[in-house]
């Protein structure tokens, strides 16, 4: 009996202690981060030097060898680039939308992959206040018409991502539901939450059983312009004018640095965001704050002597953003160097103030991790759900099916500037962007220690 | 034992049914906010038709017209104003502040309460890397020199209002200790997390014992240019030249509305902010959003048909900024009406993206409080710590010593702007403004209905 509750104290004095090690090791990180942080400057360079870097495009190269240059220069143990084959499509001179009946000009930019228009394209435009009514249009009924979907995304619900996921099919889906129906053009009310004149582009894809017909993202404030106009019971033309071409695939690359694990090199925690951007801004919050916090990761355990048990390894994805051909080739040669992941974490939601984790794991593994969350109090960065992880490391799910933890930062204003010309380097505060990169590399620190269940 | 456990299921469900039914009420006041809030486009006005508003100024009179019209415009129950009288400080023709040296301009603002130069002033700079090395130096070495205090606000506090608090000093009483070691002018580096060319205007307090000498925050850039210099061993004089002057006290107004209560009209919970600003920027988070916060519980009680049990106040507190005798006027004229206070919120921490509360009160009390914040994690505001309430509301310990809750939103932004020129609309996210509103009100909705301990 004397002997049992010895032990029990030994383990709980164990417990405590590792508790409070991890704590004090905890508060290193953030500290190195806050105050000797690189990933803001990181970002400076990438936004200001490079600018928008669209899969494909000579800017995406640019940032290619920026980024494995970059990586280079902090002699971790491994750098190198893993070709990609990616789409090139290319937006051209700038789009016009103009309401014929007064001369108009509203504010659009073509979704991405929208063929061109070849010269102007004029037709009466159709209203659908959501995409169901668009679904719901009898066959036909849009013969020679262009059809205007302005379904705005719902301000009810907290997080904006749950709110912009349950719209974007608007975005997505929408153009070649229209064809169906016989449109020839289709504009869409940008998926942003806020009144302004910024148009959001992104990403859309034709059905094989439709014509590939125009479509362009009207800002927030054309689309409540144009809809007035039709609502007020005007007949509306739109003229639509852009030279969007896609060519064929081209070389690029993601680009991955490592630290080797002490214990176990061969057992990997893949932790990224992608390189590649829209063509409009500079990418700062999508996704240029993911890459440059995975990177951070790394230089804060160089930075604090942290020799990790597993590999850790730092890839910046090519191609997210139209295509995740980076995550995919990444995925493949992961299992063709027969790996084995212990984890994946992607920061790809902005790089705002911290909130915590969204892990896709089976509930009892996020359990597991949910119990390290009160070390995560005291940089209030403690919510841990279970749910997605991200784009990038989704396909590693085929292969072994590891934790994925998408970092979560605070999602208010993350779709003010989403796929416009409004991500720009000075919408990102240098303190959230680095308390994100701390938050990251503390849970990598967890895992790495205490391994998965 | 069967009569019971009856007893205790019925005590179960009736708990049960009483959170469902709060729950259900927290969503239709988010709803209310999000979907038909005036809090954005009443802050519009205020930050653009009226501006800055400083304790004594017109425009601080046009901010009490503007917002006793406004209270009135939605007939609550009754709208007053309330007399006190307020310090008249006025900061004149732009002040200077150049290297002699080199005839750099640096980016400054007179510390709010500063005597002016009477003409340029110059003197030998000496350079104090913290306060407590010029309060280190020896009586009369400063005699005939300009004390320049350079401490910076400490980047690894989590919370940037704790990096504010405990960095205060430097502003408020670094000219009187300057002055009392024979210095005749004081300058500086601003409180601010940020490197930037904005310098942060704030109160200062002379001591009795010392000679009220010129002082002036330089923007933090302005800081480091004028330190390097200093520290690259040059021999650097200042030019200061600034004519500010204080005027003999003004009479102006709290601003105040309410809905009386159904069961308990003479027990009042006051939410309030303050109207006044500094006299730069629009005071658009300090503390515009907190005016129009308040003012928005009531509109969204109103539009929900939610008829109170206790009296809910909304208070405009006039002279926040360098007095608070709004506060002391408000606290008085409750005690010399005999009212009770059920509680008090104040809103002084920006309108940034809701995070809690901190309630000054006594632990056991603060406890009975925590239990309702698992009602606040869908909206992802639910922390809860004990400590300060506001300011404003401060004065009403003294008077029965009421629950006093701080609204809580995310700090690492507001110190960006704090009494500075970009304290401006375009820096307040409407969701996030919103956010905080319904966050404010769900809380006074929970404490009428079910009291404190």
């Amino acid at each position: 009996m004397k002997s049992s509750v010895i032990l029990l104290c030994l383990l709980f004095a164990t417990l405590t202690s590792s508790a409070q090690n991890d704590s004090l090791m905890l508060r290193k990180i953030y500290d190195q981060a806050l105050v000797s942080g690189d990933a803001y400057e990181n970002l400076r360079e990438l936004c200001k030097d490079i600018g928008h870097r669209l899969s494909g495009s000579e800017d995406a190269e640019k940032a290619v060898k920026w980024a494995e240059a970059k990586m280079q220069s902090y002699e971790f143990d491994s750098v190198r680039i893993e070709p990609v084959m990616v789409p090139k499509w290319v937006r051209g001179k700038p789009e016009r939308c103009v309401i014929v009946e007064d001369n108009t000009q509203l504010d659009v930019l073509a979704l991405g992959f929208s063929v061109g228009t070849n010269g102007p394209l004029t037709a009466e435009v159709v209203l659908f206040p959501t995409l169901q009514e668009l679904k719901d249009a009898p066959e036909g009924s849009l013969e020679g018409k262009i059809a205007f979907v302005n379904q705005a995304m719902d301000p009810t619900l907290i997080n904006a991502f749950v709110a912009y996921s349950t719209c974007s099919s608007t975005r997505v889906r929408g153009p070649s539901i229209a064809a169906s129906k016989g449109a020839i053009g289709y504009v869409v009310r940008s998926l942003g939450l806020r009144d302004d004149d910024f148009p959001h582009t992104g990403v859309m894809f034709y059905s094989a059983d439709a014509d590939s017909i125009p479509a362009f993202a009207l800002s927030t404030n054309s689309a409540r312009r144009l809809a007035d106009k039709i609502l007020g019971g005007e007949k509306v033309h739109l003229l639509m004018e852009a030279d969007c071409k896609l060519y064929s695939d081209v070389l690029s690359h993601n680009v991955i640095a490592e630290i080797i694990g002490s214990e176990f090199p061969d057992k990997v925690f893949t932790v990224g965001g992608h390189l590649d951007s829209w063509d409009v801004g500079e990418g700062a919050h999508d996704d240029g704050a993911g890459v440059v916090q995975s990177l951070e990761v790394l230089r804060i355990f160089q930075a604090l002597g942290f020799q990790p048990r597993h590999t850790i390894r730092c890839v910046f994805f090519m191609n997210e953003e139209n295509g995740a051909r980076g995550a995919e080739a990444y995925a493949k040669s992961c299992s063709e160097r027969n790996e084995t992941h212990l984890a994946a974490m992607e920061s790809d939601r902005g790089g705002y103030t911290p909130r915590g984790f969204s892990v896709d794991a089976p509930q009892a593994t996020v359990d597991y991790f949910a119990r390290w969350m009160p070390l995560f109090e005291p940089y209030e960065a403690h919510i841990m759900v279970k749910g997605y992880g991200g784009v990038d490391i989704n396909p590693l799910k085929d292969y072994g099916a590891p934790p994925l933890f998408g970092y979560v930062p605070d999602s208010q204003r993350y779709f003010d500037v989403h796929h416009t010309a409004n991500d720009v380097f000075e919408h990102i505060n240098k303190r959230e962007l680095e308390l994100g990169a701390a938050t990251m590399a503390s849970m990598i620190y967890l895992i790495d220690q205490n391994g998965v269940p």
